[in-house]
């Protein structure tokens, strides 16, 4: 008991040494290059849905949502990130690193519906993966409003 | 015959128009996204070489070079795109859209290592995941050799 209490504040320590690690510079760039890159994919998409439908070029871009979504994105929104400069200046509200439960939420219903997505471009479905991207849309468009300063 | 010869001049002309459509300054910040998101995922996979092994967070982002090694960022070299810029100056040497062969040669190499690294990063087995992971550098050092100008 006693060492699994000393391994787990070690553990603890450790992650939060490498949680530090991270410069807000960086953290900013990496997710302001993780949306670019899954905006990149989400036109993809919408350009398949909208002309030709290329079953491959769907799964392609899926995936990299999927696999960006699944990342752990999470840990890029460190202490102190709230303003500052990656690539540009971060557009996110300060109320994305206190609104804990809401944030939880909207973060797993994208998670969710990237996986759906995903899923169903394997089929290559072009109706399902309408609906999919629709809801995953839905999905960026709730934090974005809500989290993000308009332009 | 005469069908199969109309049907690949339509698909050619529809393939350059979808082309075309793709902005030169949105193709580089794509292009630079997608580095470096990889760049962030190589990160944290050396930090848990390094320190720490995490089999999860190694997987997640394993996955996410994967996705991106075979989602097709080739189609981000557009025409006119080896000047520009996205998010800053792009770093492309001119070389990279006349060496076709060897650039090629190196394209595939790069996705046979992503998709070897997320293959043993699944094991969990850290040291296959060191050696995968230094083939998979060794094989992003050698396109920045090549075509990456010095900064």
């Amino acid at each position: 008991m006693k060492t699994k209490l000393l391994l787990a504040l070690l553990v603890g320590s450790l992650a939060a040494t490498a949680h530090a690690q991270v410069k807000v510079e960086d953290a900013i760039k990496w997710r302001q290059s993780a949306y670019a890159t899954m905006g990149w994919s989400m036109g993809r998409i919408k350009a398949n849905i909208d002309g030709t439908y290329n079953k491959d070029e769907v799964i392609k871009s899926a995936n990299v949502i999927q696999a960006i979504a699944n990342s752990g994105m999470g840990a890029l929104y460190v202490p102190g990130s709230d303003k500052g400069k990656g690539w540009v200046d971060t557009r996110v509200k300060p109320e994305l690193f206190t609104d804990g439960p809401k944030v939880g939420k909207i973060a797993t219903e994208f998670n969710q519906a990237a996986n759906e997505l995903a899923k169903v471009a394997a089929t290559g479905d072009a109706a399902a993966v309408k609906a999919a991207f629709g809801k995953l849309g839905a999905s960026c468009k709730s934090c974005h409003d809500d989290y993000r300063t308009k332009q």
